[in-house]
């Protein structure tokens, strides 16, 4: 079956295979036009009703693929506003001179996930390993353990008990490259027994719907109100699995209210069902203290995983499971065949940065740091642009900036910013931008906090 | 379906999906069979014919299925002596003291896959990672290019082109975690476009197996003999890619003869086929200059691949591909989803080390050390072992010992080794032992050699 149809760029031609169910064939052949660049980032898709009828489907299957793709992070869609192509978080491949500028033209870029690179604590991070390899034994640098080191694991588990609360055994953490990369292990594990439907926030971070549904499962929307996920609703939704940020949802910055983490915890007890807890930034919380990993409530249900890419940087690319007992075999049986494991190097230097005290140390200050700009923004905002109302601001990089109606719409605001080189990034879904004020350098960050509230003053 | 038997060991339950063809049904029961311990390592299966009649399938279906599982590594299998189960290469999980001894009661460790690791140069380690952090830019430390960092990709690609006569740009070069990670990229981004059949050779490392295999492709085993893989039957295999090591096959050592380069570069012209090469240790030459890689005969056929853990460390864990241009992108979308990337800091670290020209001088310097062991140890046999046959002695890490008939067999013999505290590994389907005499620390190299060959002097 094949369709061809005008987009709001250039025509585009749909074939859908005949083996497998609809749907099936019509996710595939759109993530494929999408991934391929033959459906463009913004391009407009057909209504459901529409593209129903020209490929003789029921309306409810493409309203359901369509679904499936927004949750995978491969579609926007605003009521009354139809449904496009999202900005895939495909880096584009630079120019291989480093001498380019990164982000042409762009002076202040707010991206919502970025912490301040300027920042990273090179010397500490170059000592570290110094003091780590004069004792690190020969064999710390052969093919090791797929759990990772052992003397990250120790550290690990310690932090992660004092810091976050957490059940935390050596035995059971699982040294992975970045959060993302430990939710698809978690995912094949959880699909590999036979989990088939996985309830992920909705809205989500695109990347993370994208990872979990490569696993072979089909994603279940879960909604998202002030209080956090509906975690009351899983039970209903029939899903073996939920990806849930209790500690600050991405990207509307909400914490998990105890009633709500009561529910998470009922629900994976009842039903044998597993919580993947992303805990990505929870160290950065500022107006009290964290709120304890979930994890703790029930070790043998929570899949928790952390990161240092907010905490230090995204390069570092180091990441952390603390797993069930039940799903350590089959993860590690997955990690024997594709033999990706974080580097010797970093785990031996990370490990002795938290061995020495220094990790908490940068976290803390870290923390003053970026606090700082939060109440600046957020001080800022009170007295010039009242009518935009900040949200999700009490942990983390950034803040949510819901819109005024009177203004101009997210979109034109974007617009308006990158005329002064500012990029800021809008939310899908809703009418509302993502300020990463973390990811600005020290020495700019004040002039940046200012360009933005200027524009913001000006337009609402 | 559901069949109890007797291994060598305990009792197995076998249960078959009742859904898809028989031959996957009971592909799938034996590997969740062997992932899980169920059946233990060592383990010998029915005959084909026994188990045939068993499940009352057709004995063609066993024969298939145990042919694809030995592709995989699972299985081994010597003509007359049925089929068992095969060690997989999951290390086991070590106790997290640090302190624990890594190997209990082995002295000398003769793995064939692994340098010396009192070899790596701690010290230019860091100096290069502390004088690359000096220059490197901010940007660096973010999510960076997906492909990796420009500077590392411009060191390999002239790396490359000097040492290896590749046909080198550095937009071509992937960084990636290993070789068995840049193999499974290449694999999926093939089995996405269509690939369903790619030749690997037999015997292959098993761990290469299970990768291609977890790719979603089918492997067809293609023959080795002493002048390569039979390249010259590709044609005839109907398969859309093949794993081949040119320069020094894996475990047999054999370097691929001239026609047999030209046969698969013709192969790969006339069918539009790729091949994977797997360029794993073809720097550590020690007869007469490697041969060039077989990606300059066609950059737009061939899939290159190389690794930093024979040269360095396997810990680094750090590898990278030069791919067709038309395998570039299908690629860089797996990474933009699974996010698995070598950290900022090891990449900015061995660019470093590429560019001082450190890199290259520690090469030579281990051409030289493990050219030493390895003239030692055949001279030793030529003295005093004369039946025992060494082949593929011409590069790497280690050496093929054809053992004669007239003395213990291979698996005897490892045990005998064992007993003197030596490991050798046995090769599947050959009576053969791997010994790898790079994995000794310099200090234990000659005393290991010796032990070895007194071994040998009374056995045979």
């Amino acid at each position: 079956m094949s369709k061809t149809w005008t987009t709001s760029g250039p025509e585009l031609h749909l074939v859908l295979a005949t083996s497998g169910s609809r749907r099936d064939a019509l996710e595939s052949a759109l993530r494929s036009a999408i991934r391929d660049g033959r459906l463009a980032a913004g391009s407009r898709l057909p209504s459901t009703r529409a593209l129903a009828a020209d490929l003789g489907v029921a309306r409810g299957t493409v309203v359901e693929a369509y679904g499936q793709l927004r949750a995978e992070g491969y579609l926007g869609a605003r009521r009354g506003a139809g449904t496009w192509v999202a900005a895939l978080r495909v880096d584009v491949p630079r120019p291989s001179r480093p001498a380019a500028p990164a982000t042409r033209g762009v002076r202040f870029d707010f991206h919502p996930g970025q912490p301040d690179l300027s920042a990273f604590p090179r010397a500490a991070w170059t000592a570290a390993l110094r003091r780590g390899l004069r004792t690190a034994p020969d064999a710390s640098l052969g093919y090791g353990d797929p759990r990772g080191r052992p003397e990250l694991r120790e550290q690990l588990a310690l932090y992660l008990a004092r810091v976050r609360g957490a059940v935390a055994d050596p035995e059971r953490v699982v040294v992975c490259c970045g959060f993302r990369h430990g939710l698809s292990l978690v995912c094949r594990a959880l699909q590999a027994r036979g989990a088939k439907r996985v309830a992920i926030e909705q809205p989500c971070a695109p990347p993370h719907g994208a990872a979990a549904a490569a696993a072979g499962v089909r994603l279940v929307p879960l909604a998202v109100d002030e209080r956090g996920a509906r975690t009351d609703l899983l039970r209903r939704l029939r899903v073996q699995a939920a990806v849930l940020g209790p500690a600050h949802q991405y990207p509307l910055g909400v914490v998990l209210q105890p009633d709500r983490r009561a529910a998470a915890v009922e629900w994976a007890r009842a039903s044998g069902g597993v919580v993947v807890e992303d805990d990505y930034d929870a160290e950065l919380r500022y107006d009290r203290q964290p709120v304890g990993a979930l994890q703790a409530l029930a070790p043998e249900h929570v899949a928790y995983g952390g990161t240092a890419s907010k905490t230090l940087v995204p390069g570092l690319r180091l990441g952390w499971l603390l797993l069930p007992s039940e799903l350590l075999d089959p993860i590690l049986a997955f990690r024997a065949v594709e033999d990706v494991h974080v580097p010797a190097t970093d785990q031996i230097a990370f490990a002795e940065l938290l061995r020495s005290g220094a990790y908490e140390r940068h976290v803390r200050r870290m923390r003053a740091r970026y606090r700082a700009r939060r109440d600046r923004l957020v001080g800022m905002l009170r007295e010039r642009a009242p009518a935009v109302r900040p949200l999700g601001a009490a942990a983390g990089l950034r803040v949510l900036l819901d819109l005024p109606a009177h203004g101009p719409s997210a979109s034109e605001l974007c617009e308006h910013a990158a005329t002064r080189s500012l990029l800021l990034y809008p939310v899908a879904g809703r009418n509302a931008v993502l300020v990463g004020y973390g990811a600005l350098p020290e020495h700019d960050a004040a002039a940046g906090l200012h360009a933005l509230c200027d524009l913001l003053a000006e337009s609402y």
